[in-house]
């Protein structure tokens, strides 16, 4: 497939690079008749929107959407949904200094030697710019599942990670602070932790976890397309992305069976979810919960390495508008990327049996 | 798709539950003119095999695999390579124990529901023996890429994890002990846990590091086949997995950029490889490496609730031949998977450039 | 991909060549809950089978399909249903004379170059018996949508048309002939045309018709995958197939709008049926009929022009059993592909509206 | 792949619909290092366009392509190419009368029932503006192999088939005449009888041939994705279209064996040709040829049933402006399928041989 499609029955292909005219994609298979809520839509890009407080990037981008099919009258009609987001507000001369170096843990180098040729500007394909995509489509595909309550969070800013609970009141919280912590106080001290490593030009890694309520017995698949297969390439496609776990995730691989295993009630229900909601890769009811590792963004202030195209290392120093900390601005997309997954599943059980 | 083909160029399709007649596979898109090596294939299924050690399970597999098709003269033919491996000393007995009752942790439960129609025995599609299928086509695909060098080996039972550096050296160990170590110390002594784990009638779970050697510069593709997206797909397809990092990982969520970034040589190496080989989603020519998360068999000898299909938690003990660990043998699963995506993804940068 | 799978949903995979041990395939997403009919599944082999009359190849093949997976007590599960037909009575010997040659319009010439690797006996990937495997699939596929009935006939052999009406009656009689042609008295005069053919040593070609009761309307897509167009790839598959047209077809190019539009009645039904069933890529509801054009076999029993591999051209005569006209034993095969399209369609069907 | 998705290496998604904003598509696995002839697609899209003589619709469209990503400095990149072809000049009230009526052998009641919402103006999806992405893929496809030289023309307009024979200097004519034929005379007589047509409210189908010189031996598969079977699904993915046969096509099922071989030359070069240049599924390095019937367009400017929302048949004249004949504009779109198809089938063919 070349890369460029994502999903099985809800697809979705995209293309843009951050300073061309235009990001945008074709989302196919919505099933017709989704009445769409548009401010949903729009809400789930403005959570994704750059300059949205002093921790993330303060480049602005207007990132309205533009339909141009596939709805009629505010209504899916099951043709392919196509949009644009229109690229404004780019300062590609922010970029003139990358034309010949290549940045350290950039996908700037990969990209010239395997494809011979390659746009400097702002990363081509490999620009973050790409997820405002993902967010529309996923925004519609949370409308083919309403069921389903997708809440990504920020569990972990560099080594501070969030020790509380996260039951539903700490949830409702989320939206309500800069950083998408389930916790204000907390969220207050990752904050500020943040100001002082972007004040040190140097930027930092951090961890959001994903809690789904609402998937029912049955999506997923045997073998090859394990529900929580789908879920970990999807976050492992997201820019940044070094890990994902479910369910008991690493912790799980220290215990014991006799610890691990969720027992029945008589309901069928679990009285644990070590699980994390998949059993033998198809959902058992329970809520589905996973974590996913961002390292820290490679784009510093400070003054760093880079490799000249002549094979000359020299020292340069980050420009333009760049992100000290990644997760806050990829909670949205985290749940954009796992909604699509989910409705896909969604559309696929509905196959499964005469 | 439903779940039954993985790969894009290079695809596998498979088949079989555990108490049929026999497992196999389609192996499709491997090009022609590959002269091989059927002492490797069965080298690879002999590490798979049940039975190796008192540390794994005492089950016996002849695992003789029949080719029926896409080889002539030893050397492929560009068809699909068609192949079965025949289900003898299947002990369906065993499992009739199981017929009405759905065991904690295992797909049991989740299969009926979504299918509505089940075969109890041996699990079904949720059998770790469909791995053998993945063994066979792993064992060509690394005929394919011979270039590349694939080293799994075990790196935590349960909480002990190996602490030890894992160079060449250490790698060429691996295949002298039993657990599948890079240290034969520390494999004698989590041999030892592991039997008093059996000895408990408990099982327990563990890690499986890989370690990918000599994939050069250009595999992988920037949006969403991105290398490590398709590796962790890959490796979360097999049976008890729960997490999966690659390069810093789970740990490089907690570091700071200037410390994590990859400075360049002037050779265009970098001087250290957090990034794990993949930048961007495409290999950079550096070693790659991950690690795989595998949780505690499910099935313990000891007695533990399971559900009946009346809605009744009663008590049962395991029967049958299972695994106390399951990470010696998941060992050349891991490598298998990881030929598959490695060699797909050489095949695909041949379409690249004009 | 690389040509080795068929169907969106319905995914059938297959492998074998006419030499090797056994032909087989995958075919998956089956659906859960199909109580199967095994006779059903023989009957269909034993029509495409070779040695059925005097006017067919005389080979013996016992075709005896093993089922491997997906079905346990007789029922679906759901997961893929695996399964072989050995190859028993091959006569490799019969195809020595041709190890060193390139028959006129086989497939021997091009496999060879572009493989550079090739059996030579029996085609390879080129035989006809491949078709066994899409048989077997097509029985299945049938008994997915059992409300459609799918009827097959030959209705010219070389110059001969069949100029009769072809009415429900006259698709009764079509396994009642061995020429499987919807008119007793046409048929026999066909059988001692294609038995002077054959005395000759020469061969035939013939035309397939398909009429197809009983598909709903709303099956197929309207741009990528209409149905007519999968229909058509369908039959363009099956070996020896140079044309497909559906509805009015080819002659249909000939007419006026005003004389080719179907015109409703009231209850949305037309009253003609030029569409062929299909409009706009989408079946509505009316009968689906469509003809396959097959070439006259290239292999003859009489001398002809081979090339060698030194390349000089040499006089040969075909040797082993061959079909003197091979649509007798295609009709089978026309209705197999026809019922794998349609099934797919009904799936994919499921998952249009919300 | 709900139908959305053309190809396998080299792959088009397309959306829009005629009233919509605008038509568009991302034609992605194109190789990187392609320098466009932008001239050249416009050429493409002039070609396709409306009112360009009297013989075809007089509706305007601009068609102006936006390329919105994939190409840098005039190259391609090797991700995806976005591009969008604005609507404008839509007269929607020109639809106005389509609002409850479906009109015969259009896809309004089809697609009316299967989705249960449609945009009723231009067709929705239905429309042949759709054709206009795919002109601008193939136009770029066409580049990908330059080497290859695509040649359609009209060979027939209702019951008038041309026949003479069609060289090289007679596919010169083709641009050269309104009809798109190889024969300035001919083209001449068939537009005064197409304007005839036209003058009595009526329509007329017509066929299309396609030569194709420059394909090497080689390209396609043996089994599912044959490359006649591709160019067949093309073909009948094209609005209009009913019938699709190569080489010999449907006279070839008349011949006899020992007519219809094409005996080799010492060369490797065959004396005949009604092959196609395809044996097996595979080009064998001669031309390749194939016909396309287009039935009559099922819009009349003469009164003719229309069926209404409530059951009711009366009578509408159609209105707008719509193509007496589809054939002439049909040209490019034939020869831009086929360039997508066999454009994927050389990539593929990268990936045959170790």
């Amino acid at each position: 497939m070349a890369g460029a499609l994502f999903g099985s029955l809800l697809t979705l292909s995209t293309f843009g690079e951050s300073h061309g005219p235009a990001m945008g994609g074709i989302l196919a298979g919505c099933p017709a008749g989704v009445t769409l809520d548009f401010d949903a839509i729009n809400f789930e890009l403005s959570r994704r929107k750059p300059g949205q407080s002093a921790i993330v990037t303060q480049r602005k981008e207007p990132d309205g959407v533009k339909f141009l099919s596939g709805i009629y009258q505010g209504v899916t009609t099951g043709t392919p949904i196509g949009f644009i987001v229109e690229n404004a507000n780019q300062k590609s001369e922010d970029y003139d200094h990358l034309k010949s170096v290549y940045r350290p843990s950039h996908a700037d180098y990969t990209y010239e030697k395997k494809y011979g040729h390659r746009d400097h500007r702002g990363g081509g394909r490999a620009s973050a710019r790409e997820t405002v995509s993902w967010v529309v489509a996923g925004a519609i595909a949370k409308q083919i599942i309403p069921q389903v309550k997708i809440s990504a969070y920020v569990s972990a800013v560099g080594p501070h990670e969030y020790s509380g609970e996260v039951d539903e009141q700490a949830l409702k919280q989320v939206e309500q602070n800069v950083l998408r912590a389930p916790d204000l106080i907390w969220a207050k001290e990752m904050e500020e932790f943040i100001k002082s490593v972007r004040k040190e030009g140097d930027t930092v890694g951090g961890i959001i976890s994903c809690h789904v309520d609402g998937v029912p017995l049955g999506w997923g698949s045997p073998v090859f397309e394990k529900l929580h297969a789908s879920l970990g390439k999807a976050m492992l496609t997201i820019n940044a992305v070094k890990g994902f776990e479910y369910g008991s995730g690493f912790d799980g691989a220290k215990m014991r069976g006799s610890a691990h295993n969720d027992l029945y009630q008589t309901d069928g229900q679990t009285r644990t979810n070590f699980s994390g909601g998949i059993q033998g890769g198809i959902s058992n009811g329970a809520p589905i919960y996973f974590r996913v590792a961002f390292k820290p963004v490679a784009t510093l202030m400070q003054a760093q390495e880079v490799l000249d195209k002549d094979g000359q290392v020299k020292t340069q120093a980050g420009k333009g508008r760049h992100d000290p900390c990644v997760v806050p601005r990829a909670v949205p997309i985290v749940e954009a990327m796992t909604a699509l997954v989910l409705a896909d599943a969604y559309l696929m059980d509905r196959t499964t049996k005469i």
